[in-house]
């Protein structure tokens, strides 16, 4: 521990969730989206994705302050057909649009057992897991995505052209969900940026520096800004093909076209949704799921007496620990909360 | 060069697929299939996926005739639900299983916007991506995936618990396409064993040694068996989740209970494709996919003059110079091929 190492205070849920409201409403939001927004903020942090729940949270409030983010938009149907939709977000609040378009897919599977909504001109929607949890606990396989600003290059390429656009894969189970969510990078710059404030240096390489070797330390990737894509050329591919999905299906912006505009908003998003309901063997897919664990916690781990964990497993773990004992937040941040 | 350097004889493709038709035949399977199984094997070929071309079409014959890929079987759909079915491949031929299902599930989304055909019990589709070229071509986005045997361990373990399940995404451009066809894996075996073959390191690591430590040395994972997975725990926790909707949405194999068989065979694939013709904006489709390739196009190469390519651009190139030269084949390959 050093004079850089965060002092962390405790918040208990409610309250945080009372907080945000606050602020919410005094920017201009209505009861309904700022009870909502609260929400989502808050579960998020309780789940352990801090850097896209309360760290991020004064970002987003500056946002509605800049008009980037417009409190009272609502999301509006563009187009259908069958089971796919066009909407166009309307620059309103991220998580807002991702809940509507996560409830309209899972309406689309219901009735023609696949859906897809492809949302444009959004914002950020903070953590995609949330829309993949959500889906998942009412019965759905999720599938989504979101563009972002460039913060990535091309492999063998040294300028940003690439987003690090978040994949979200989420499957029912045990009245929990298993839940992949990646950005497309190696690392997020919440986990950069945590590893930074640590003096840590990262576990493998997850950026460049300035002069575009490829590094493990924190500092100098933040300074580049150059993220790694996952697994190099395979990562920065997926990413590419994520974007042109996102863009070509909803109509809206690539993340070229985001990364001219000043900051990040009007985002591109995809939500598919599958309802397990429809399939033969459904009763079957329990046992099936438990089965593929049971095999993939039998994994001899390197470290001795180290758990192997599936996607979405900590998710569990962190929930239970903050609801019991409040929700760990960097107390600096806690004070610019308390006084927005 | 060396002793171990292969030597390469350019084949005609029209000779490559007469002499796969005929050994075709020759191992039980109807004239229709047998052509359109050699056009396949020639066709990976000529687009430069030798792994699962050429040099796999021994091992395709060899599970013919040990009767894990039955000849003459057909797939059988086991139940359906708007946009999605269930397909059972009666462990027929891979590739024509995967052209049915293919086939099916464009007609899926010409009538649904989007749909979802899920494959039980088939066998290997040698190279996923033909089916997303396919699709592609006829203006549909295609999203599919196959699992495997295990081959990679988890993150943080040291045994093969998942398969490096390829996934393809192919869009429709400028009448070819952008085509993503990456196994989970950092390598395919077939990239490793070419490695060996030339006596080269891999540029990044791509498996594990006989003692667990990760490395570049293409013989130490050719003994070991184990890759890499793409960007670690990023490529493990996706192949894992492809598995899990592979398997339970087709009521098929996981990878676990293909692992525990005696070869790989009965996989479980998933095959999603959405029309374009239905949406509102299909008119700028083009057009957007250019500005976004033309921007991808313009990064900075760390090596000078090198052009930096999008996923499916190389087989455009390859496709040309063997239609027009011949395939490029190792000698000693075509001999047993000419001799089966």
């Amino acid at each position: 521990m050093n004079e850089n190492t965060p002092v962390f205070v405790k918040i208990k849920p409610a309250e945080m969730e009372a907080e945000f409201f606050r602020i919410l409403i005094a920017n201009g939001l209505s009861e309904d989206s700022a009870k909502t927004c609260a929400e989502v903020f808050t579960t998020n942090s309780m789940e352990g994705v801090y850097s896209h729940g309360v760290n991020r949270f004064p970002k987003f409030i500056e946002y509605i302050k800049n008009k980037l983010v417009l409190p009272d938009a609502v999301p509006a149907k563009v187009s259908g057909f069958g089971g796919i939709e066009q909407w166009n977000g309307n620059l309103g609040p991220g998580p807002l649009n991702a809940l509507h378009a996560t409830d309209r897919v899972m309406a689309l599977a219901a009735k023609n057992g696949i859906g897809c909504v492809a949302l444009g001109n959004t914002n950020h929607w903070m953590r995609g897991g949330l829309y993949g949890w959500k889906a998942a606990k009412q019965g759905f396989v999720f599938i989504g995505w979101s563009n972002t600003i460039a913060n990535m290059p091309a492999w063998n390429a040294t300028d940003n052209r690439l987003g690090n656009n978040p994949l979200v894969i989420a499957i029912p189970f045990a009245n929990e969900a298993i839940v992949l969510d990646m950005a497309m990078s190696q690392y997020s710059f919440g986990a950069i940026e945590m590893a930074s404030l640590k003096n840590e240096q990262l576990p493998v390489a997850g950026g460049y520096d300035v002069d575009g070797n490829i590094t493990t330390d924190p500092n100098e990737i933040l300074q580049s800004k150059k993220g790694l894509p996952a697994g190099y050329w395979k990562g920065a591919g997926l990413s590419l093909l994520l974007d042109m999905l996102a863009a070509l299906l909803s109509g809206g912006k690539a993340v070229h076209n985001v990364t001219k505009q000043d900051a990040e908003y009007g985002l591109s998003q995809i939500y598919i949704a599958i309802d397990l309901k429809v399939l033969s063997n459904l009763k079957s897919i329990n046992l099936l799921l438990q089965q593929i664990i049971d095999d993939y916690h039998q994994s001899i781990p390197v470290e001795p007496g180290k758990k192997i964990i599936y996607p979405g497993e900590r998710v569990l773990m962190t929930r239970k620990e903050n609801m019991d004992n409040g929700i760990p937040v960097v107390e600096q941040v806690w004070k610019i909360i308390k006084n927005l």
